[in-house]
């Protein structure tokens, strides 16, 4: 993997003034391009040739400038750099990449440790276990002894999620060597989006820097987000999982408590375990009929349901005057490390 | 049915600069004034008596003025015509009016004739097809073999939808004469808003002309939609689909290049078919778990679900800098096609 | 309980142009405190040391200033007085308070009656039959016949409500000696957020007033709203009705005329029981099949179902300009009342 050190002696050659946003066209991009333009900082698209139309239908969404690549597999880390570009790496950008991730020699906004954290199953484990979230029971195939939701690995948006209720029907189903097991928690899904900045000070204080609450959404997850209209139908449906889009929710004031306290927690352990965790971040959790929180997944960068808010949330606008979404905030939060001369602390 | 060049001889005795929007107060009326008003238009509202007062209450939303009606089968052509008013025909105004739609002697926005397809069951799916939608198989009361989803004619807005499994249920619960029977496609509706303006130049290119989506909704429909709270609670329901309101949702940034060109086939198929679609339109789709988009109708005028975004929506801000409705988005285009002397463009 | 005399005489003593907006930190009160800083006022949350925290991370959403408090059975009545305070009770103010609210000797925006009426089961089927609201049947527990939700006494966001089929199901599930017994109504839930101002004229006048429609929420309830995705897994829950959040939704806009009708009734049956509701309201609905509204309960404050909203909602952007919430609605109209002197007239 490339060190932290290199990645910095890249950002050294930039010129500070000139700094420019970029990523996959895809997952979050119209948010964060249009982010960016709020704040007055230029942007590139690394983009199939085939995607560009749908980008080039909306003028504050697209960006400025781009990148046609044949596979996103070939980030072209060299023309990025030339170009003073900072890369956001959002869902879409860590699944297309893949191992490539890693290596990739051009300066990345947040803590590239962190996405290998959200990607390996185990360090995913440690880390919510060291955070001291309540996480939903493990299994193995063998030990299986009520219904639990079997999950492959990668951030592969939900698909091919499988519920299995005993050993037999697990061997029946499940024909991947990689998995993990989790008891079905019972409740209702929220989907907390974060800001960790290093460089605030004051609000809710976590480690020398601030939390934000940005927003929350729940995902839409087909079919199992209509399966109760295709039951009453007299349709049988084996559950899938698979996100295709989301919905805005809020939630009670009383539990924005301890939402933000596993923030902290979370943003805690990620300075124990590899360093640190600024920027954008998720926490996906169930809540109970007791208003007890499980968590099934961290993502360590922005999340595809930030999108609802691209003008801001019912959240941000406790915060900012003018309209904040998750993109703009990451843009303003480079903008502000360049004027402070502290971008090392928020890039690698 | 009238014909486009007696619509546009009364177009041509308008005053282009004194052009109103006149439309029934009902279904997305407060949308539509307000959207004229924020473009700097006067409004009419026809309306019911007893209705005015609910209007009243809104002042932003309420018509300049009101034509009082006794029945919205009598619209006043004449007279809205005497006061340069063109009339935007949204679902309750198609549906209150009736045949007398096609007669009506007055401007309306959009190509009329779209309207005509959009009611006629055969003509729709003519068009779907021709569209390259995929839609769900199509049955006979006599061939149905699985769950099947029965719909009656006209834009009643769900009411009257039933499910049947087998001709022998389809003989028991539908006495109708008209219906189309559809297979019951599990999955996760969606109904991305469209505009399609045949003046505008750049962004998506359709036809010399330029494709928005301007938002995206999900139907809340009683008792389909809480059905899952009945059934736990022990009451068995039979599912109904009355549409009672909508929900906001966004979909996957990688599914809106998808969208765009399916509203992108679904305009040039209007010009193959019937001359074209300026201004709103709808497709109404299930997205199934391995994200296809099933079409099950098209809605060629505005829809109710734009009703959530009269200050705009996650995807508009990313076209415009001020808040932008469907409803500001028909006004601004009407003003626009006067200003430019086109009105003929997106009149009929 | 005090006086409405009495309360009005510590009003007297008040700097009119000094009035400040005091209420617990819960609930709503990140949305009160916000819209009153919006209209120019100071404010003061009542808080626990250990809250504070939360409470400071939304700059815009704080209070100008905290009264720290051991428990909130502790409302420091003089102090706030002192201070030219004005008590909003939200639901957990009334949660929380208890008894003690009847005797706090502090003015409180609104009726304080109403809280009383709202609270007591018989006098709330009272108010809700004298309004002449479609309620779903009641049952004791020897006539239960059909599936019934039985609801226990105070506003504790669902908690502890169940569903009983049969006397010998009551008998068995449920042990507490209040309660209420309710047929279940299948359909939709939608609860429309109101404000009535006895001060304004115009709009949709009732009783010398005027009634706004300000937004409408769904409510996201534990474990029930997402039971379907637990049943689909194989996993059996036993309902439960806690709500978590809330989501935003829209009604067709030709409901909006009963909606409308049926707040009116509300507010006219307040003068007649009780001496009328100044400010907000919400009444907790369900939409059946056929488009009828059944009532199951009138909350007879600020909701938590405003907290979506607060920028606006897609109604009140037809009624204002400016961004207008619930929460800035109630400062406005306590800044108008001491402006006209008639702070009396919202006061108790």
């Amino acid at each position: 993997m490339i060190t932290k050190e290199k990645v910095h002696s890249i950002l050294k050659g930039y010129d500070k003034k000139k700094i420019k946003i970029a990523t996959i066209c895809s997952h979050t991009s119209l948010q964060l391009f249009h982010g960016a333009r709020q704040e007055g900082m230029k942007t590139i698209g690394i983009c199939l040739e085939k995607y560009k139309k749908t980008y080039d239908a909306f003028p504050f969404g697209k960006p400025d400038e781009y990148i046609i690549v044949d596979n996103y597999k070939d980030i072209p880390a060299d023309e990025l750099a030339e170009k003073n570009a900072i890369v956001i790496p959002h869902g879409s950008f860590v699944e297309y990449t893949g191992k490539n991730l890693e290596e990739l020699a051009v300066p990345m906004f947040g803590n590239r440790l962190s996405l290998m954290w959200e990607g390996d199953r185990n360090k995913l484990f440690k880390w919510m276990r060291d955070s001291g979230l309540q996480i939903p029971e493990l299994f193995t195939p063998e030990t299986i002894d009520r219904p639990c939701i079997v999950k492959l690995p990668g951030a592969k948006g939900g698909k091919g999620y499988t519920i299995v209720s005993s050993p037999a029907e697990f061997k029946k189903k499940v024909k991947e060597e990689k998995f993990i097991i989790q008891e079905y928690i019972p409740g209702v899904r929220v989907y907390p989006h974060y800001f960790y900045s290093p460089l605030s000070k004051g609000g809710y204080e976590v480690r020398n820097g601030s939390l934000e609450l940005m927003s929350i959404d729940r995902r839409l997850e087909s079919n199992i987000d209509e399966s109760y209209r295709a039951t009453l139908a007299g349709v049988t449906v084996e559950p899938s999982f698979t996100v295709i889009g989301n919905e805005p929710v809020i939630l009670r004031e009383s539990l924005v408590r301890e939402i933000m306290e596993m923030g902290a927690n979370v943003v805690e352990s990620s300075y124990r375990l590899f360093q640190g965790m600024p920027g954008p971040f998720c926490i996906e959790m169930i809540c109970t009929e007791n208003m007890k929180f499980y968590v099934f997944e961290i993502s360590a960068r922005i999340v595809a349901g930030t999108n609802l808010y691209p003008l801001g949330s019912p959240y941000t606008c406790y915060s900012y005057k003018e309209p904040m979404s998750t993109g703009r905030r990451i843009a303003r939060e480079i903008k502000r490390a360049a004027k402070l001369n502290k971008l090392e602390k928020v890039i690698y």
